[in-house]
């Protein structure tokens, strides 16, 4: 018997919709954030997926994310916004943010926006894709909870931090760089947990601060802050680079959380406060200020066919742009898309618990 | 008997400012590409200070750098330029570009610019730290000469493209982070190879695109193009997240040969061409367009004390933040600088070539 379960897209759309408005979100803010969600799904990143519903439905009830929350623009210019969510869930104000920065972009070539007080906002490269549609460069980038060492530190004090970059082509599919700038995300050591399996050294620190192999002994230490944590892009070392990823993790929290006004670092979900103040900023590019579009798209065109077309190591046969796999993951799921077992039971579950009924 | 001596700063200076000049380059242009390099030198980044000199005065002699050459916009807007060096030297292009994206962000909040058809601009923050004079951020990145393999392939295709982000503090040193978005630069290889001390696996691949701990090697393939070359930071597998230094690789072409309408990728120094056609990005931020500057600067400095003063892995004793190994020395050699003696025999067979006497 197979791990994952087919369900329609439409079915699932249905159901995460009435979860999160018998949850008390309104009907446009369920939408957008279980649109989010699914298209997670679709791009086969099952960690951010529906099987956050859960995490989502029990924030709303411990508090901590308020379903009916408006954002509100804080200050605005011309060009830039600093928003606040007023600790709503993070996909309706960080869609509503980046529609505004996308119009901003438009009229202003380029256009940032720092938000503050909001909480998890699913799949960075949702947003730095919103503004594919009008030919503009996207940018999105999240802090979050601090799971992360700084570079020959103990304490895990900044977030895995993702940064999405996206960028239009002509004929190729999109650029859509969405990277945590840990090496591996949380997820990663769960999955190796389940099945024993001994992680790599650039991922993970025991607690004392120091590489380990063991997936389980990190999640715990993680979980009871005894020390460790996951490690920067690059591993422990400078050797290796590891300062880098630390780097790129500070970059992340410098125009999220600060420039927001909001929590950085362990801040973020500071365990004193009642809001988990999640920050995000979002960008917006607009190609035409510098070079006609059409010279754009074809130079990446032409940049990613040398990459496509070019020499391959020994054994591979295959060289991938970034998101290119997720692509062609979409391309199959837009009518059904594939969920673990579990996850269903986990979501229906949270069904019975409002009173929804999944037609899956 | 030590290998380096210590230069006065002022005579470092006044010999570098007249090889420039001898060679047919202006004296406002020899001043700024002296004051990059020097900089360099003073932070302890020795392969991208004087030692270079020779690169650039045989660069002119080849006619790949053209000396007198006037940088000109080719578009403009009130927060974006695009900017053609006109095959010049890649400093005085690039602190005027600087310059000109500091008026627009302080009059416009964010500014931009992309240039092309320049040369090797030394180190990423130098322009990047311009910025920090009128509190703003400052971003600078640059392509480079292809010598980075994408994830999977066997072909060096991509520079090691530096990306540096700036930031100010109150009292604490500014933030700087000026990264290849490599393992490791060229250089790197080079010292292991004069020590013929392997490297690690996270740096390099051979001539069938696997990983090798031989530095040698790999720089001979490289000057061949017989395959093999340096990895993005992360390495060679997905596993320790190769793809994501790639992808960095592929936003610094994007944001510097693409949108410029530059080369890019294996075209840049194009073996074909004459020129080098080396591309560049610049950014500066108005952070009082967000929040106030005394709220941003003190936010950071609290950031920085967090990591300073968190717990330390075993056997570490200290976390820096990024820039601060380089303030150190930078501080230690305002007046007096210490090189290579080779690379003081280098410069002063330079000024013997071009009648320029050293007076250290």
């Amino acid at each position: 018997m197979s791990d994952f379960t087919e369900v329609r897209v439409s079915d699932l759309e249905e159901f995460v919709i009435e979860c999160f408005e018998k949850s008390g979100m309104s009907n446009e803010d369920a939408k957008i954030t279980a649109d989010v969600l699914i298209e997670s799904d679709k791009r086969d990143i099952a960690s951010h997926g529906v099987a956050r519903l859960k995490r989502y439905t029990d924030g709303i009830k411990n508090g901590i994310m308020i379903p009916d929350a408006q954002y509100e623009i804080i200050k605005e210019t011309p060009n830039t916004l600093v928003v606040t969510g007023n600790d709503g869930l993070g996909q309706p104000v960080s869609y509503k943010t980046m529609k505004l920065v996308i119009e901003k972009a438009k009229k202003n070539n380029i256009a940032f926006a720092a938000v503050r007080n909001s909480n998890h906002y699913g799949i960075a490269g949702y947003y730095a894709m919103m503004p594919l549609k009008e030919n503009l460069i996207g940018i999105s980038a999240t802090n979050s909870f601090p799971l992360v060492v700084p570079t020959f530190g103990k304490d895990a004090l900044l977030g895995t931090n993702p940064i999405s970059i996206v960028a239009p082509t002509s004929n190729e599919r999109p650029f859509v760089l969405d990277m945590a700038t840990s090496t591996v995300p949380r997820g990663k050591l769960e999955v190796y947990d389940r099945r024993s399996k001994p992680i790599p050294e650039a991922w993970a620190t025991d607690a004392n601060g120091l590489p380990t192999t063991d997936p389980g002994l990190v999640l715990r230490n993680v979980k009871e802050r005894l020390g460790g944590g996951l490690l920067p892009l690059g591993g422990a070392l400078e050797e290796t680079g590891g300062h880098k990823g630390y780097g790129l993790a500070m970059v992340v929290e410098i125009f999220t959380g600060i420039l927001s006004g909001g929590a950085f670092g362990p801040n973020v979900y500071g365990i004193l406060k009642s809001s988990t103040n999640v920050c995000h900023f979002f960008g917006a590019i607009n190609i035409e200020a510098f070079i006609p579009l059409n010279e754009f798209t074809d130079s990446l065109d032409s940049l990613i066919k040398i990459l496509h077309d070019s020499k391959k190591a020994k054994g591979q046969d295959r060289i991938y742009i970034h998101g290119e796999k997720e692509f062609i993951q979409a391309d199959e799921q837009q009518e059904y898309v594939r969920l673990y077992n579990r996850v269903i039971e986990d979501i229906k579950g949270v069904g019975e618990s409002l009173g929804v009924k999944a037609s899956f």
